[in-house]
């Protein structure tokens, strides 16, 4: 940026009392609007921050040092960013404004840092865990939109840990996807592979987020689940999972994921679907009915409680690309 | 932490209005009462930021990516979570609430990430600026106490750029400290050494910092100017710098960091002078005097800031460490 070309208002001699205005000023050139109010919010919370805790030299360096820590241990298959956003809530809480539910469909939960992009689509009946360890599971679900009409076609991603509670790329050398597959919902929303059954686990603890937890005394389990990632054109984004039922850790989750909608009981295996699915009877089976909400009609809702949310903080708004921008700038 | 072990509050289905408050619940197990409140604050404002922005899954994933591009730019000798801090007015606000100055003492000002601590002790005289195209620069200052008094002894760390604009450790293989020193302030409070004249220049562009600063239509230009950090037991640790009156960008730092008692203008090496300090008649002389406030003082300026500003807030505060915790848990 060519300084001439930037018009800038005098900055000197701010205060504790007046940077946070002039910082604002300085930043309100921004020619997107958008990234402009999420800058303007951004600055005042910092500041906020600051000012309410007298944050001292010392504690803002230990900050630094601890962001980027959280960068540094980061790789292609290791997001310590996510997790830390996850342990403080941060990632639920946008899931839940980001894509609101309406009552008859499924609700959403946190994505967490362990989905990759290189699952292999998968055929129904795929066998999508190779840990001989592991409890086998056969997974029967459908995937309908809230009218009660199955959905074919569904984009569906899947991922889980082997039986000692770690996925595939929490080791080292790992050379291919396991314990993950994208799977495509059929004629009859039905979507069908046997896996293992979901086992609680820690987050990972040796780094900065699981310093963060210890200096917190907070545990660092999640209970036992299964992601699910569903995807179809016209069809809002769920990024799910199913939690079992009496998990030690159902009421405790490290990264606040659980919903009482998303707990179930594993069933067994009758003898006709062990028939049917090529598996044992008795084993266990776990089935869930998927509901997706149509992109209009989220996308309604989304703006309608975005507004609602607006006006009941006092904010003259409106909207820009779907998200909120002050009314007069 | 072994779970059991934890006291932990029943948490399911949280949603957009009730997850602040289990999140700050499970986080109050901390039994350190001030990283308690810090974690208790942040909570609170990452959260009220994703309510009032209503911040989408796309925006998020976007600030993870980036917070993870500035903790992977960052070496032994780059620092960009600071950069990022002193572009967002953070770090000027920190020095301010953390290092309150007497109206009689000099003010603070931003570190900045070029800190390094291999600079070399120098005695007075040297010469810490080696590059042939810089201008020379006589630099002859005094430390004083606030009633006058000179301070002997105190360690003033030293750093500038080249004639470029670069730091020493802006270049690939730098094997030792260039334009750093640490001096000691003599019995007289006198410290002085040969330099060179300061210029303006982009702070580090190439990195995500750059690319906000460009989204955000400013310019990434600091003002000429020599930093000095001074410390002597007793005295309070003064951060701050010297900035060159009618530099181009004197009002538009791309860090906040000038204040007017901070700009000077070059003066002329008398004959005097030249004969004394061994340098050349009529070169360019940069004078200062210093003030250090105590400790004590300092400390007790801080803490009378701090109770003030929390009753300003309505907040109820006692002081810990000389840091405000709520008064009742």
């Amino acid at each position: 940026m060519d300084p001439s070309q930037v018009d800038v208002p005098p900055l000197k001699d701010l205060t504790i009392d007046n940077i946070t205005d002039n910082v604002k000023l300085i930043n309100s050139g921004c020619p997107d609007p958008r990234l402009k109010y999420l800058l303007e919010r951004l600055v005042q919370h910092m500041h906020d921050f600051a000012r309410e805790t007298r944050l001292s030299h010392n504690e803002w360096m230990t900050a630094i040092q601890f962001l980027t820590s959280v960068g540094q241990i980061c790789t292609d298959v290791r997001q310590e960013f996510i997790l830390l956003s996850d342990i403080l809530g941060l990632s639920l809480l946008v899931d839940s404004i980001d894509h609101p539910k309406p009552a008859s469909s499924t609700e959403g939960t946190v994505l967490g840092p362990f989905h990759t992009h290189d699952a292999p689509p998968e055929p129904n009946g795929t066998q999508i865990a190779h840990d001989p360890a592991g409890e086998p599971c056969l997974v029967l679900c459908t995937v309908k939109d809230t009218e009660g009409k199955p959905i074919e076609g569904v984009k569906i991603d899947i991922w889980e840990t082997d039986s000692s509670g770690k996925y595939d790329v929490q080791y080292e050398g790992r050379e291919a996807p396991d314990q993950r597959a994208v799977m495509t919902s059929d004629a009859e929303g039905i979507f069908w592979f046997k896996a293992i059954v979901p086992v609680p686990y820690p987050i990972p603890n040796d780094g900065p987020v699981g310093k963060l937890l210890t200096l917190l005394k907070r545990h660092c389990y999640r209970p036992s689940h299964m992601h699910f990632m569903m995807e179809k054109e016209g069809f809002d984004h769920l990024i799910t999972a199913l939690y079992l039922r009496g998990d030690p850790y159902e009421t405790s989750d490290a990264v606040f994921g659980v919903k009482e909608s998303l707990l179930i009981d594993l069933g067994k295996v009758s003898a006709g679907q062990a028939k049917t699915y090529g598996v044992k009877e008795g084993g266990k089976l776990m089935s869930y009915d998927f509901v997706l909400v149509s992109e209009k009609e989220s996308r309604e809702l989304r703006e309608k409680n975005a507004m609602y949310a607006m006006k009941d903080l006092g904010l003259r708004m409106k909207l820009y690309n779907g998200l909120p921008i002050p009314e007069v700038d």
